[in-house]
């Protein structure tokens, strides 16, 4: 398994989590550090493992329960660090929104884990 | 100067051109490949430098002159790769609008160059 392949099955363990609304898993994708933040679509940057877990619990006893569909995912690794662009194409309440999303991960001892995700809505723009 | 600071100083000169509207001052920013990619506020994401160029020239060219008050920005750096969160307090046309950014950058040999620029509005939400 390549880094570029390692990275892209954490990157899908994270919506995997997201659409299950598993809060141990999604705690498990990430560093537990002050480093890691979070932008949520239209939120402001939460920052730190503390805050970024709180907003996960908090949107997984919400109403919305998200599907995706992810398109245009596209791993890069330099070293022990990598990002990952992905648009993720919501169904169910929010029907045909789509979010541009970049999720940063950093190799450790325990594999890839998630340091900053970002996510913003895409309102139209040049295709 | 530490990596952090030369990453720091990298992400100051992106929001100067930005705001200077130099294109070649931006451009030297850049890395100048495939895995560049660019979402500005609300729009696609844009893959590619020669569609990231595209989209600054575009800009430049048009009628808004932003002016950022850049607050919490804050660079983290793994070996080669750094990526740096800063908000972007837009003066002017936009007044009072900020904008969540996540740029991240690679070391090369003529330094730190930027490969993803990840901007979204923010609307509200929990502060």
């Amino acid at each position: 398994m390549t880094a570029v392949d390692e990275v892209l099955a954490a990157n899908r363990a994270f919506y995997e989590a997201f659409e299950a609304r598993d809060l141990d898993a999604m705690s498990d994708l990430w560093e537990h550090s002050d480093r890691t933040s979070c932008v949520h679509p239209g939120w402001r940057r939460l920052e730190g493992w503390g805050a970024v877990a709180s907003s996960w619990a908090a949107l997984f006893q919400g109403p919305q329960q998200l599907q995706f569909i992810l398109t245009d995912e596209r791993a890069e690794v330099v070293g022990d660090a990598a990002w990952v662009t992905v648009d993720e194409n919501i169904l169910g309440a929010q029907a045909g929104a789509t979010v541009a999303a970049v999720n940063v991960f950093v190799r450790t001892e325990a594999g890839w884990r998630l340091v900053a995700h970002h996510g913003a809505a895409v309102l139209g723009g040049p295709d």
